[in-house]
């Protein structure tokens, strides 16, 4: 890495207000599209999204990283296994998915009372294994989609683009919905990153009293894509959104240090 | 219930663009505080908030809630039975602390290698029972919170004052941070709301192409805690936030709805 390149560390600090901007107009993403450009194109063609500054984040969802990368695959010829039949007649699934699920799977953490939740090649724990049949697009039926090879590195090439182009380095995460144990529902974290480190260890800084805070370890990356999904919802037609005023820190971040070192999992 | 004051159950629109404004100049928060006037205070004196407007929602950190509540122990005075000190020796923690959690707690959930988790009254499954002792003021260092006894109702109470006087019926979300298995780090999450629903059942709802969405529930009012922490930060004095232009579902909603069915927790 040249000297000029090299990485900032730095915080950003949190402005009074920040805003969520959903990038608007985004076609139809299709394998060996260039998703970088086409989210370049509709950074300029969204009306009300201002210059590209210092300290934006560009959150990108899953499913267009995918499909741009040609992380799919088509049902249409997936021989399930007798385990993968068995589940998902119990759980009213598709049984090609779920041997999708099985063979993208690093380790089965469950697979009983309708949940499949297994750790990915990445090491994210996941319900189905990050596969995903929703806004796959139209006339797409039979297509999931699987999680990128390299979340980080997909980030990193919008990143790249946007710094060719803008002149600006704008930090990139890109989000995909998780469910948490303990708590109903899923929302949307961060499964990769560039430009920023996903977690902050505030350990050891003062907080407003001047009390050294123990055990404050701020997962910022994810809070960045929880909030970029309440701009862009579920409903699909809205896979970007750029965010300006959070308070984060900069720095050549990878998601795998928001991965729980295995030797605090007390569920492994 | 009078007619009038009908539950309404409507979807508020995502707007293409979402702010977050930090409510500044909030002073030290002490029990007996009214708390809603404070608040309101700081929504007519923070530069830059504008009038309050429908589908408007108020995120309030539990900290200020719990102080204002006088949910707040004296550490001077609790006495530790011996698992406490036991297990505070090894977590380099305060043992009357530990103790105070194991009072709050309905179930001691997991208490190894530093770990305590416990399931609350109310049925949160974190991290020491929710009880925490960063930013509770100068000069506690004895000091720590509690959660609030019902923070439906905290949130209930914050939302009326906000009627009563602005004459905007604005959802309130109180939140506090969690860790959560997998994945590193906090985030905040809602842990009491008046005037939204929770979790917003997408099942049954079309995707962007017209695909009937199986089993997509969206936390909203996680993600609106979540995303106000962006603009609030961990070192204190920014307890709340206004947010304009979030996706969600106004209702009579309960934080009942944000837990995991027992059924349905396979880590039970």
């Amino acid at each position: 890495m040249a000297p000029e390149e090299a990485p900032r560390v730095a915080p950003v600090r949190p402005g009074p207000s920040l805003e969520i901007m959903a990038l608007l107009g985004i076609p139809e993403v299709r394998p060996g599209d260039d998703l970088a450009a086409i989210l370049l194109e509709a950074l300029g063609s969204t009306p009300g999204i201002p210059p590209l500054r210092d300290g934006d984040v560009l959150v990108v969802t899953q499913k267009v990283v995918s499909k741009a990368e040609g992380a799919i695959v088509d049902l249409e010829g997936i021989e399930p296994r007798q385990e993968a039949i068995e589940f998902a007649i119990s759980a009213d699934r598709d049984a090609r998915q779920v041997e999708v699920v099985l063979r993208e799977a690093r380790r089965v953490v469950r697979m009983e009372h309708r949940v499949l939740i297994t750790e990915t090649p990445h090491g994210f724990v996941c319900a189905n294994g990050g596969v995903d049949a929703s806004n796959v697009g139209p006339g797409t039926g039979n297509i999931v989609t699987l999680l990128p090879v390299d979340p980080d590195a997909s980030a990193g090439r919008i990143r790249e683009a946007v710094r060719q182009h803008h002149g600006v380095d704008v930090p990139v995460v890109i989000s995909d919905s998780f469910g948490r144990p303990w708590r109903w529902g899923i929302v949307d974290v961060a499964i990769g990153v560039s430009g920023l480190l996903p977690i902050e260890n505030l350990r050891g800084s003062p907080d407003a009293d001047g009390r050294i805070m123990k055990s404050t370890v701020r997962a910022v990356a994810d809070e960045l894509a929880s909030a970029a999904e309440l701009a862009l919802g579920k409903t699909g037609g809205r896979p970007a959104a750029l965010i300006r005023g959070a308070a984060y820190t900069r720095g050549e971040g990878t998601i795998r240090e928001a991965l729980m070192p295995a030797s605090w999992d007390l569920f492994r």
